[in-house]
């Protein structure tokens, strides 16, 4: 009896071992694990997305777009990058957002977009940063550099520096909601410093709770087309004027 | 001796399931297994992609988005939603394209496609189908009523096949690309039946082994920038005829 009850719980620990190993051999194996690892143990402010496909292929993408000087340039994250902006603004807005993209991601992937001298550009960046545990200060000290580049570069280029949006209720905890929060505080005063326009997105997304209305997402994070349609409407002016 | 060894095997054990119902929960319990079991055993032709965010995200994006009968319509999955068309061809050319799509999810969301008698429609879609398992009798079904949907409610709009692309050699076993193949046989028949373009694009994305050319890819499925390019001078002369 005692050895048949010893041979199941073996026989569990092959099983779930071995299913453990398939998943992380399906993902990378080694490479994978220790990368998870790090993520939740040290969250690099410098990480790359060399490993990341649908990073690398949409910037290789972006090597071959040109942008010209009367062009208006969304940069950001998934929020960004998911909207069909083209059509719900103008053709010369070019969207050069990349889904899971953080502050030290789009540093990294800047020089082009500043040498190009675009009209104007819309910012909205950091969601994946918070996530990731990213300190404030680091977000800060990213956004200071990237405005810094644009002023510095392409003085002409009109930066507009958007709010973060707010995550949902549930999935999201308290935490998460303060630090967007923390970040919005700092930005219109780090704006004005460089002399750009800040545009305060969040209270026009938020429930009477304060996270992500639903009326606007299925998963608390993300857009849907209601979504757009009401940030198209409190961006437009400032695309035209 | 045994008694310390019995308890390592039950720990162990303790802390896989452990690990494995954090997993499943974080994903949405029962729902997400009793799902996942499903998709395994029995590819739904008629899935429908309501419990996907990104799928109904990017619908209601375009219900809102109007397409003018000059447009030129992009329909299909990842291959095409990835790619920055409206840059790379025109801005007359509009995006309709989502990721993860399958014949059956392209069904369900044509009617206002169709109604909107759009100039030209480019199509491309299946690999998702493949990779759930649908059999090819009805991948080629859903084919011929999307186009029997165009030729019946909109015959002024010219729809141009597209074979499907192929995939790399390691991810995907054979058995995925004799099955590529055999929808790519079926095909061209099946657009003459309806006196419609096919554009055989597969011999051109692949390598001497005929798997996906990594050249154009790093995940030996979705593409990159150069990969756009390629298919871009592809389809071009038909894209302005």
């Amino acid at each position: 009896m005692q050895i048949a009850l010893w041979l199941v719980s073996l026989l569990t620990n092959v099983l779930l071992l071995t299913a453990f190993f398939i998943f992380v051999a399906k993902r990378g194996g080694l490479a994978y694990l220790s990368k998870k690892l790090q993520q939740v143990s040290h969250p690099d402010p410098n990480e790359d997305f060399s490993h990341v496909p649908f990073y690398v292929h949409r910037l290789s993408q972006f090597e071959l777009l040109a942008i010209k000087p009367s062009d208006i340039v969304l940069l950001g994250d998934s929020l960004t990058n998911e909207g069909e902006w083209a059509e719900f603004l103008s053709a010369s807005v070019k969207n050069r957002a990349i889904s899971g993209d953080t502050t030290a991601g789009l540093l990294q992937r800047l020089e082009p977009i500043v040498q190009a001298k675009p009209h104007k550009v819309f910012l909205m960046i950091g969601i994946n940063d918070i996530i990731r545990g990213v300190r404030i200060e680091q977000i800060v000290q990213n956004y200071t550099t990237i405005l810094t580049r644009f002023r510095t570069d392409s003085p002409s280029t009109r930066v507009y520096v958007q709010s973060l949006l707010p995550v949902g209720d549930r999935r999201y905890c308290q935490k998460m909601r303060s630090t967007i929060l923390e970040v919005n505080q700092v930005l219109p005063t780090l704006a004005q410093q460089f002399d750009y326009q800040y545009i305060d997105l969040y209270p026009q997304f938020t429930n009477p709770q304060g996270g992500l209305d639903p009326q606007y997402s299925q998963d608390e994070l993300h857009l849907n087309g209601k979504a757009y349609d009401r940030w198209r409407q409190l961006i437009q002016e400032f695309v035209v004027s």
